[in-house]
Order: structure tokens, then sequence, then C-alpha cells
């Protein structure tokens, strides 16, 4: 079979039910649009099922997130959904931590947790074996699922029961290096917003669970946003009515309002954790000293939700073209003959230059490929007609633009390849 | 600082703690091993952390499994954890599974358990949306953890409590479907084997709790495996005494025995799920009929262990190249100076060329590298030392064989690019 290519998706194959009506138990948009395009399902409250078109979308985001913490040093490591309540008594917080903790007995009726963080974990795992000043700093990091058992989950991926996070923690021998790590992550967090072409603003934040001092938000903006957030054109955003950054032209200006979507949070939790579960280094003095710690978080299912708010339009979602499903969809307007070949020979060439491509040659009407293919939103279409080819020419267009252009055949792969 | 390249790996950053004693506590092998080159430490019972070098081994297995499901054409999909108890009452397995199930209530009082395999959920998310005969066959699978509360967890990754596993869901139209779905699956499940040089065998199998009734195991050899295997060289396993594969020469022949440890199994479930819960498809004649379902599994942190059994001297791990955490360790034998310098840039050049490479140029004895890089089990070492480069030379070192060559510096890359 001429699709059966591992590297061109084929629409006749892909699992993605697409919805015509808008389900109603979702409010968000980007719950509506993440049902409706085919990308999850609900299994039970507050936990979804990830299809096929939805999962390429967090892996992408996932290895956004990867590549910048290994760009700066920072090692992936992968920690236990299933923690220990010894470890959280240990750091105290087992009694005093909320009905969002999930937890069990196992056979034996001893304690766990599914856990929403894992600073317990982490700090036992180095509290033995990672002694040395000459050893620091260290950041490890993980990609993996978490857990908060949410009084009303809803929203979506915006607000599940069972998500996915990256949760990285940074161990120093004192406040400089704090700093530094925690400005590296800020900075790797900025290029993550940036490669995803995320509209977004960091503001001071409450330490409230986590702990520590020294606390910011990443927020996407979206009408949809949880927070209400203050902010000047110049990037500084505090409480303050007026800019009070220094060294930029808007300084002393009136700050603007909007909502923002949480998508990551940096801490610096100093010595909380370590001095609470005793873990220590050997300082260059001889002394035994607490490490000193930061952790960041950044939510990759959620970031997911946060960028379909921020861009979608009434016909659906607008993939920036680093997270979408597949960066170019080659619309086959009839589903057999010359139309239906040359299409799966464009697809087929784009995946030869290293394009992620979908082909749509079903026997479908162009209008129902044309309405699944913005409502999915596939950032380029290559659109192959009868007419057109007639003419030797193709149709390209741009989902966030909306705008169109006709390009002779043989330079459609050329073009959709630079751009 | 010239070591901070994202592209090689450091040892004097890597965070690998390695024990010189081998623990108490582990039994197996691979368990030791594991425990010594600094891949994995016990968080709980049956419960582990993998530190950066485990999980790079635990990364290249998965992948490895994804491109072969992905070339038989399956969809990759993320099911949650988080499994009502619902679903599995329409199964009938709620009450009827052992306490290996980790079961848990919500804030809610509602019943879930922690999955530790996905039929119910999968099921339960196509059977109203996967309607039609056309949209079949189809295949959709997960690389995800999984639960199973073993009443003595032991033996490292070999048997734990949270692990990681390839689950693969079938949906056909009829018996001759499933038969074709089952062997692609044991077919992509032969080359992974291979990619990983993986010396294995097929036997026939038990359904157990999973149900159905054609099932067969893989099974890796390994004096340590906990399963007795009977086989001919012919490739069949059976019960029988001697071979009755009919097209071999081995025909006839005496079966050999071995031990082997089950890495995947792959199941004939029939319409045992689909009939329990109602998920049915219209069929070309448009009756409604059940799905004629399979599932496969693979136990990806099993295989790492696995392949340690199978592979591994008095000295430490031997990686095959496709699943070891780097594929040329770079030693430096003085860690300043011209042999230092030099092993950075042949480092670079590697990493350069796509070889995934790291470099020991720590300030530690030539010992101490040597014993340490035999125990991680990099597959090929490349040692600098003053004496070899006052010649223009340096020396290869395969970790599989022990064979030693010494090759001309400006060869030496290319050598290791080649093999």
């Amino acid at each position: 079979m001429q699709n059966r290519c591992p590297h061109v998706l084929s629409m006749d194959e892909l699992y993605a039910p697409t919805l015509k009506e808008t389900p109603v138990e979702a409010e968000l948009i980007s719950h509506q649009l993440m049902l409706r395009a085919g990308m999850i399902r609900k299994t039970a409250s507050g936990i979804y099922s990830y299809l096929p078109l939805g999962w390429r979308v967090i892996k992408k985001i996932e290895q956004i997130v990867r590549e910048e913490m290994d760009a700066i040093g920072c090692q992936e490591v992968s920690l236990p959904v299933l923690q220990p309540a010894e470890l959280w008594q240990e750091s105290g917080r087992w009694p005093v931590y909320g009905p969002e903790l999930m937890r069990l007995t196992d056979r034996h009726e001893r304690e766990f947790c599914l856990g929403p963080t894992h600073e317990e974990i982490i700090t036992a795992l180095v509290r033995s074996e990672l002694r040395s000043y000459k050893q620091l700093p260290l950041t490890l990091y993980q990609i993996n699922l978490k857990f908060r058992d949410e009084m009303r989950p809803r929203f979506g991926l915006m607000r599940g029961r069972e998500f996915i996070m990256k949760d990285a923690y940074s161990f120093g021998t004192d406040q400089a290096a704090l700093d530094a790590d925690y400005a590296a992550q800020e900075g790797a967090y900025r290029k993550i917003c940036e490669r995803m072409k995320m509209d977004y603003r960091i503001v001071d934040a409450d330490s409230g669970e986590i702990g520590g001092s020294v606390s910011a938000e990443f927020m996407a903006l979206a009408e949809a946003g949880e927070s209400e957030i203050v902010y000047c054109e110049c990037g500084f955003a505090a409480d303050t009515e007026v800019c009070e950054q220094e060294s930029c032209p808007q300084c002393g200006a009136p700050l603007q309002h909007a909502r923002g979507i949480e998508i990551g949070q940096i801490f610096q939790l100093g010595t909380k954790y370590s001095e609470a579960m005793g873990a220590t280094f050997q300082d260059e003095d001889g002394t035994d000293k607490p490490f000193v710690m930061g952790c960041y978080g950044i939510g990759v299912s959620r970031i997911a939700a946060a960028l379909i708010e921020q861009k979608h339009d009434e016909r659906g979602c607008i993939w920036p073209k680093s997270v979408a499903p597949a960066e170019v969809a080659v619309l086959a307007l009839d589903g057999v003959g010359e139309v239906a070949e040359t299409a799966a020979t464009l697809a087929h060439k784009l995946a030869e230059a290293d394009v992620e491509v979908v082909l749509d040659a079903r026997p479908e009407r162009p209008g129902v490929k044309f309405a699944e293919a913005d409502l999915i939103g596939w950032p380029q279409q290559l659109i192959v007609g009868k007419r057109g080819l007639a003419a030797g020419i193709v149709e390209i267009k741009d989902r966030a633009t909306g705008e169109t252009h006709d390009a002779p055949l043989d330079e459609a792969v050329g073009y959709l390849v630079e751009s």
C-alpha cells in the first residue's frame, strides 16, 4: 500500500476521531478543541487518555523541554510515582499536605502517596552519595507523571488529576550558586517559551506548599487565564502601579493588566528540605553543610492546553510548527486518480526532506478535509486539486494567517521545506 | 569550560555514584551491577529511581521499541495510570484480580487502581468511536509505567512494583485479522531483540489473568532466568522431548534445556474484553460484531536487567552499542595538559560525527578510570596516554572482547565512527 510509509502519516489510518459538536462538558476552548480534534478523551474525572495526535504534541513539548534542560547542563533521571510516606514524614509534609495528596497503602499496609512533586525523593536520593563540594553544582530533572486530587477537576488538561510535568532540582553550596542555578532555569524557560511561540510574562509568586523564599511564575497570556497579572511592556511584572524597572524606556510607565495561565514555576528552596532530611555535603573547609536547593517545574500537558487557549480561531487549533502534531498536511481533493497520486508523491518528497507530513487522501468531500485540517491545526496545508493540477499548480495555505497562494507543482516542496 | 558541550558527557559532571562493594541486598548480577555502576537506586521495596546512566539505557530501549512499533503501523497513545474501578467491574476483573492490584480511593471515595495492564481502558476508549470495519485493523500502543504489588519484590528492575512497559492492543474484524496482527507483533519483537543483540527464544505460554487462547513468551536466555525453557536450535520451543518442527534440519533432534527471563508476552485475547464491555463495530454486512483483540507487552525496564544478566563479566556490564548509555568513552590518563586536551579534542570530534561519547578527564588514577569504564560497560574505550601520544598513537579497547589495539592519532575517530 502506497501510504504505508512510517514517515507519512495517513489520515485514513490515523486514529483521530473528530467531533462535529462541541462537547457540553467542556467549558474551555482548549478542552473543547482537544476533544473535537480527537487529541484526548476523558477516562475519569480529571484523568485523560492521549490519542495519537495529542500524544505527538506532548512528545514535541517534552523534547523541547529536554533539549533546553540538557543545554544548561542538567541531567535527566526518572523518579518513582509511588513515594513512601516515611520520606514525607521526614520533611514534615505528610501530616500537613491537604487532600490533594493521593494516598494509598500497599499489601503490607505500608503508606505511600502518588507524587505531586519530588523534593523528598530527590533529597533522599542524593543525600548519602553527593558528598563533596567538588561535585556541585548539580541539577537533576525528570519528565514524568504527577498526581493531584483536585476537588473539582475540569478544564481538560489545564487542571487534571494525572498530568505530565518536568521538574528539576538543583543542589549548590551557597546562595550565590542557587542564584546562578535559578537564573539558568529562568533562561531555559524563556527559551522553551520562545521555541513554542508562547506569549508569556514572568511574575513574582508565593512559594505555597513547596516552601522557600524566592519564586516566580511563568504565565501564558490568555483570556481564559485563572490569574490576573500586572506587567509592563518592558517585561517587568509586579504588584505596583507603575513600572519600577530601572533600565528600560518604559520605566515609570503605567502597568498593564491581563489574565494568565501558570505554565511553570521556579523556586529557591534554600535549605528547607536538606536541613529537614539531613542532606549535607562536605565543603572546601571540611565542614558539613546542607545543600542550598532550588526546584523548577513546568507543566508539559498544561502547556498543550495553554497554547490552544492562546492560539486558536473559530475553526480550530493554530499550532506553532515546533509542537504541531505534523508540520504539513497534504490534502488530496480527490481520493483516487492523478490528484491522489500527485498528493502522495508530494507527501513522500516532503517526508524525504525531513518534513513531518500527513496525507489526507480519504474518499471524503473537500469541505470535510478542509474543516478537519483547520480543526486539528496543521501549520501548513498543501492542497492538490484537479483544476490546479491541469495548470501545473497546487495551493499552499498558512493556517495561522489563513493566507493562500498558488505554487508551481515542482516548487511546492521546496517552498514548504524552506518555510 | 571546554567540556560544557551538551554533546559530550563529562565524567566529572555526570552524576553516576559508583560503588566499590557489592550491595548485600542484591542477589542478581544485574541488580548488583546497576547499583554498583550508579544506574539505579532503591527508593522503596521494589521501587527504583533511575540515575542518568540508567535512564539513558531505558530511553534507548524505549526508542528501539517505539521505532519497531511505528514500522508495523502501530500508533502511539498514552493511557492513564489511574484506572477507575467501574471499568474493571465491567470486564469482571475487579473482584477477582489478586492483591497484586494496587487499589486506592480518591477524596470522593471513588475506587481506582494503578494499572498493571490496560485492556479495560483501551477497550472503553475505542468502543463508542471506532465503529466501522473500514477503520480496522487498528493497533494502539503506549510506553508507560505499570504497577504490580509483588509480595516480595526483589531482584532490582527484574521484578519491581513500579516498572516500564510497552503495551499494544490490536482491534480487528475476525480471527484472520488477529492472526495477522499477532504475527506482525511477533516479527517486531524479533527485530527489537535482534537490535539489542538479545539471545532469546519464543515459547508457548499460558494466558493467565489476561485471558485469551493463544499466547507466547519471549524469553531472554540467562542462567538467572526464573523459568526453565525447552527448545531446539532451529528456534522451535515446546514441552515435548524432541523437536516436532517439520521443516528444519534439526527436526526430531533432542531438545535443549535452558533458563529464561520473560521479557515480553503476546496474547490473542479474542473477544473476551470486547464482549464483556460491549465494544463492537459495524461489519461490511451491516451487523454489529465485537472486536477481535490482541494484546502485546514487552518489559522495557526488565529488558535492561535481562541484557546485563546475559552480557556481563566479572568487571561489569557489557552493553550492546544500541542500548549503551554512550557508545564510546574517551579516557584521558592525565587529567591535565596535552593528554587531557587531546582527549577532549577527540571526544568533540566523535560528537561532531554523531557518536555518543563520554569524556573521562578526572584527576583520578588510570586504574580507577579503567575499572569504572569496564563497570559501566561503554562498548568502546579510546585511551589517551602520555607515552602513546609521544609516538602519535592512542589505544582502542573493545569492552565485549577485551581486545585492544593501537591506532594512529588521526585515524582513531574514523575507526570508531565506522565500527
